[in-house]
């Protein structure tokens, strides 16, 4: 996604350590009216597909996934980082381990959200070691439910989550896939 | 609004220790075509007012505030719970009280995101004791932006959260106005 691209280039900042920073749009301030462009680019991608559902995980995921949600007119449910007194009852859980934030942690999705006949669309900021969409991947399998799909905003293609996710056989849409990156500020794509 | 009162009564699960829970259409799982019209009560109510920034909270508030931030054409801004390796720089902090998951921890919003020419409308799913809401309005006056005003989706208008931030002579729209609730699942509102 062309548009995406220019955007990262334009408003994104590398940093010391792998990091890239889309904090002006994606992650701490959200371009409302640009996410609206994600979604109708992840329609068109899935537009062949029945999807029931889109599963994200908090916090960053929720904007894009509840923008997208519109586009395909389904609800959004978000797996949950920590278990909430106010979760009663039965969830699905996986563990994350966060990159960024250096440790491991357990996610959970209530059964009374994801059911046997739901098919799903994942969708998720950033994939880079693919350790959150393996998670999210896990709790929808373990409903028994179909994993239609999963749309990345983000991937840092040099890493091996794309690789790892493909590899199981689910279908991985990225709109930007970064190639390589330096301190310099200089992003390079996957043509 | 009297649409989200029926969804209210309908849907919603009240248990032991005041807790309401409506994680089937707000806080896990998001009706997102519901949250629509949410977001165009909340651009009813603040029609009359300019408005350059939505204000929320992570994780629960992201998702409302993205849908509502549509209806005025502004990006969302949301403020991060604990301090992330990803977030270099000059942070706006404030302390909050989480009730449910019974501690306090640091908010913060990086200082590129919030200006003194800013005018913000806070977005969130409850009111109850106003601590997150307090907490948001301490990041916005030490910004040296405007709080145009609050617009809550549920107010649990027996606490004190309500009057505590009207009483700061901000203004706070609450499209459900829950003047108590029993364990048996009753739920009555303010008129």
């Amino acid at each position: 996604m062309k548009l995406l691209e220019e955007k990262i280039r334009r408003d994104g900042k590398v940093f010391e350590g792998n990091i890239l920073k889309v904090d002006s749009f994606v992650n701490h301030q959200i371009d409302v009216k640009f996410m609206n462009e994600i979604g109708k680019e992840f329609k068109r991608l899935f537009a062949d597909k029945e999807i029931t559902k889109i599963l994200t995980i908090e916090a960053s995921g929720i904007g894009i996934a509840c923008i997208v949600a519109q586009y395909f007119d389904v609800p959004v449910v978000f797996a949950k980082k920590t278990k909430s007194v106010n979760i009663a009852g039965d969830v699905y859980t996986s563990k994350v381990e966060s990159f960024t934030h250096k440790r491991v942690y357990d996610i959970i999705v209530s059964k009374e959200f994801l059911h046997k006949d739901d098919k799903v669309l994942i969708i998720d900021d950033f994939l880079a070691k693919g350790s959150a969409l393996c998670g999210l991947i896990k709790l929808i399998t373990d409903a028994q439910a179909e994993v239609v799909g999963a749309g990345i905003v983000i991937e840092k293609a040099y890493q091996e989550g794309g690789a790892l996710v493909r590899n199981m056989g689910v279908r991985v849409e990225s709109l930007a896939q970064i190639k390589s990156m330096s301190k310099d500020g200089s992003i390079e794509f996957v043509d």
